[in-house]
């Protein structure tokens, strides 16, 4: 394994670091390099400092074979990548005049299309900014207004070359394919070995049995590692608990092999072998089964309607619903009589199932889902406490699947939790 | 500055750094510890391999004060976070009996509770696992299954403590006082210093012209370094631009100057000057003014009344809504007249005025929000783009704000901005 070609990567930017913004390029990029069979080693990220990117810079170039930088490049003077990975790779930066103008014609593109009145000598100063570039280096193409930079080390050094890309996903991921066909990065993915890389995915097993179920396979088997097989085991936010195994198409059949001691100890848990995202997945159930779906929520607010509308076509079974927060909309727009709402109490199953069957009915669906619970913080009681959360789905031909879920954290995985339950007990229904 | 105390962090766990998930513990640390008044000067991700923690350790202990570790204490073979550290510190791992009957009490627990068949064998070699321990840490009593450990470095070695802490965030967060109680820890505390950290939120402002008005601020007022403020702006995914400074008390005039030029020069695209969020802000605003708020949304499917009831207390002012996905559904359940559906097409100021103006009498609010869009990617056309968005609020007081919104990017994107436009909006008349 040692000899496979390994990526770095530096995400730059105080806001990454402290949180303000969620890094998406890192996860992109490993996932996308990984198919092409290159490995991510460390992804660091460091503010807008330049001595934290220098020294970042400095580690992973010692242990890697290409690093990556993302982040830095804007006109701001706290963007400074440039300039640092000039200064690292030991070459002198250098305004490109050609540069400068596509730059400056980008400005003027986007002043154009949203209406900015910018002022002339501000953009100036951005574009030869960003316009300024180390001697030698491949300029990429700019997406937005920021070029994108593949630096060799200068001649006479060593190190591995330095692919610099811009912050904002959708500028990065424009410029990625220019970027693989830079002859320095060529030479680096030329070592690439095919990598194969599986996922099973369990709801409802705790981690602990997993781990005893890999014990004995391995008494069994012998060693995954020697084996060739490289398993990370992992219980996400939403539940699931996913094994997701590497190796070399050689070693194919020690991983069919693991496969079948999964399958066999976690038949009842076991809901997904790839990496098919549940949403994916209820999203092809319904379309195979022909059902529509409407919905009726109280605690979830709407979460499981926009959710099931997050992939393009989900009007293919996602007709509408209901946000039914105060009770006398679960009354009045629903049809939740009030006797059941005094009787049993708005979080009931009772309700949970006449909020099914309400949305269902009015909109003419084949599913109806209620939803009603106690998210919390507050509005809990000993005998509802907060967690609390019931769940159904009904069906047009008669079926009924009614769920009491228990649920801890904060009010948001309660509630999130509670959308991932539904969504299972739609892909049971229709799958 | 460089003597103020920094912190570094590992977050381990090839799932993160392949970004199956979401690390939530380096923001949430860095936060934490800023408002301490330490600094963290760069969060590492690595995978489950010892070899990579054991480098980004050695890096970040030349480079910090202190250094954590979250991830890679569960009881599965992957995890192997404590005995990295140990073997970094230079100290042998023992096994605390004490520990381990602690976390088998714990495994036991959560075992009754959650309806869990436990494998007597397969939980003992786990909770052996998490039992062991460097020797001469400091165990911090498990929130879950696996305790937290602070290990300073052996005697006649030199370098910072680590703190080993649990990937679960909720785990971390149940241990963090005890961590920073430790003596190790204590001691690099009492370096810290006072740090101030203040934000201003710009809506609708390009990052250039920002770049322009602090380039004449520091034409007139000097280099913002000299002046002892650290500056760092950034576009968030919501399309703010935040302006977040980080100064010393003493430099508290400097901020102040600041903060007067950017109130001068973005005097309308102004609407924050703390990080409190948007939702809390509208949150305020609605409670202040004793708004209800009824939704009737297509392309957002829910999105934005999930995100009006994302905070505590939240009925306040939701009172529930409708997912309008479907055309007999924005007809029969909120009232659009069939013949404007067939005249204005169900995306079109019309109908977007009929929603908010349908919700808002239906379920007898104060205010109605009507949404309508082409979320993409497909169904746009030369007349109705992807990312053509309408949206309307309208109150019971006459009072009606339209806005068509012209969005670029990914259908989430495009969902996600007009949820944001929207949010503004109700700011705007609440506020």
């Amino acid at each position: 394994m040692s000899s496979r070609a390994r990526v770095g990567m530096v995400v730059t930017g105080t806001e990454v670091l402290t949180g303000r913004v969620r890094d998406a390029n890192g996860p992109w990029v490993a996932d996308t390099l990984r198919a092409l069979g290159v490995e991510i080693g460390a992804v660091v990220v460091v503010g807008d400092r330049p001595d934290d990117l220098r020294s970042a810079l400095a580690w992973l170039s010692a242990e890697h074979d290409l690093v990556l930088t993302s982040g830095g490049l804007g006109p701001t003077a706290d963007d400074l990548t440039a300039a640092v990975v000039a200064e690292h790779q030991g070459r002198p930066t250098r305004l490109d005049e050609d540069l400068a103008q596509r730059v400056q014609a980008v400005f003027n593109r986007f002043a154009v299309a949203r209406g900015w009145r910018l002022d002339p000598e501000a953009t100036r100063a951005g574009v030869l900014k960003q316009a300024t570039v180390p001697d030698g280096a491949t300029v990429l193409a700019p997406v937005g207004t920021a070029p994108g930079l593949v630096v060799p080390v200068a001649e006479g050094r060593t190190g591995p070359p330095v692919v610099v890309l811009p912050g904002p996903p959708s500028e990065l991921r424009g410029m990625w394919d220019d970027a693989l066909t830079a002859a320095p990065v060529r030479a680096v993915l030329d070592r690439a070995r095919p990598l194969r890389q599986e996922t099973v995915r369990l709801f409802g097993t705790p981690e602990s049995e997993l781990a005893a179920s890999l014990r004995r396979h391995e008494t069994a088997y012998g060693s995954l590692d020697d084996a060739g097989l490289e398993v990370t085991t992992c219980l996400t936010e939403e539940g699931e608990l996913e094994i997701v195994t590497r190796f070399s198409p050689d070693d194919a059949a020690a991983y069919d092999d693991l496969l079948a001691t999964v399958r066999a100890d976690f038949a009842d848990t076991l809901f997904a072998e790839d990496a098919t995202t549940l949403d994916q997945r209820v999203a092809d159930a319904l379309r195979a089964a022909g059902a529509t779906v409407a919905t009726a929520e109280s605690c979830t607010a709407g979460m499981l309607a926009s959710r099931l509308a997050d992939l393009p076509g989900s009007s293919d079974y996602l007709v509408g619903g209901f946000v039914v927060y105060a009770n006398d909309v679960k009354r009045d727009q629903v049809g939740v009589p009030q006797e059941v709402l005094d009787e049993h109490g708005a979080v009931s199953p009772e309700v949970a199932r006449l909020l099914a069957d309400g949305a269902r009915t009015r909109l003419g669906t084949t599913y109806g889902v209620g939803i009603t619970g106690v998210a919390g913080p507050g509005g809990g009681s000993a005998e509802k406490p907060v967690g609390l959360v019931h769940v159904c789905v009904t069906t047009d031909d008669g079926r009924v699947v009614a769920e009491e879920l228990r649920l801890a954290g904060t009010r948001t995985r309660i509630r999130r939790r509670t959308v991932v339950a539904v969504l299972h007990h739609l892909l049971d229904l229709a799958g």
